[in-house]
């Protein structure tokens, strides 16, 4: 059975969120699988002194309008939310928490927050809003609430993003298939073209 | 008559010579021309402290890789030069005397020294470079040579580059149709719908 692709994202980027609408069925027309794994960009940012793309000169612009050109190009709904970029550590932990006891209800979760945020452009960086939104998956919202503090599942996603730079990923969405590394969501060409040649 | 797309590029930029294969085809299949515009990476680099992508940690070493893929993607031959990237202030100088003179000289020069760089590897920050290229291309290279070293031909490539960042170019390279901005060779899919639709 071949490899899970990975599938690497930040929930507050946008290019993060119209891969996660597209990965995995061209994952499935190969008869591969997709792992999500949440990291944080703050993280890699922080230790290389990146900066947010809303932020970089003349970058900054372009991206909004690039965002919402290529929102109609893939024919994926999406705003620029009033708050953006966010911190998403709150989402990040609330999945690997929902991951390790229900694959599928994680997934729900992810494309819940994702849709909330860059959908309806509400504000996702609060416990609050990720517990109703996991709550709404069928999560055990106290139980959920408890461990959003604790420092286990800090430490979990504190691993995820060490494991994250070491692995070279610095940027959402990261496609890795097989060791390959796609960065953007317009890279979905090549993967394409990855999974149906095995490599080119 | 329609109005020429704008086709802004540094001759250091492997995604820059990518696209300089591609846009005159792509233009042409929809009745269109091509300016091209090559400007200084350099200078937008300084203005904004942005940094070479080559030197930047993790984003470095994968664009190697990217750069070597996307060749492969596009079936475009590409080597990483040894030199890379370099200064190209020559290159660009010389390609606004040559299209004073003549366009479609000025074009060959300009597609000579892509190759040149990126396909044969050879560094052409050097007048010297420059300037057996261009003689190769059918220019006068003793007024080339003296043009080279003129006040009023930097001051020329200095006014491009303003112009550049004035209009928010940042990036090599940067497509712009009828106003609508375009950064990176991984845009030519959108700037084809862009050209059959008349904008989505």
């Amino acid at each position: 059975m071949s490899n899970p692709i990975e599938f690497w994202f930040d929930f507050s980027s946008p290019y993060g969120y119209f891969m996660s609408e597209r990965i995995d069925a061209v994952a499935a027309r190969h008869g591969r699988k997709v792992r999500w794994r949440p990291f944080l960009l703050g993280a890699v940012y922080k230790q290389f002194d990146f900066k947010p793309l809303p932020s970089i000169p003349l970058k900054g612009p372009y991206s909004v309008h690039d965002i919402l050109r290529t929102s109609r190009f893939l024919d994926i709904p999406c705003v620029i939310p009033e708050a953006f970029p966010i911190a998403t550590q709150h989402a990040a932990r609330a999945w690997y928490w929902l991951h390790d006891r229900d694959c599928a209800m994680a997934r729900a979760f992810a494309h819940a927050a994702f849709r909330d945020y860059f959908r309806d452009g509400r504000d996702i960086s609060q416990p609050e809003r990720v517990l109703e939104l996991a709550a709404a998956c069928g999560a055990d919202r106290d139980a959920l609430a408890a461990a959003l503090g604790s420092e286990e599942l800090k430490t979990r996603l504190r691993d995820e993003c060490a494991a994250a730079i070491a692995r070279g990923i610095f940027g959402s969405p990261f496609v890795v298939i097989d060791g390959e590394p796609f960065w953007g969501v317009d890279r979905l060409p090549q993967i394409e073209r990855w999974l149906e040649t095995g490599g080119f």
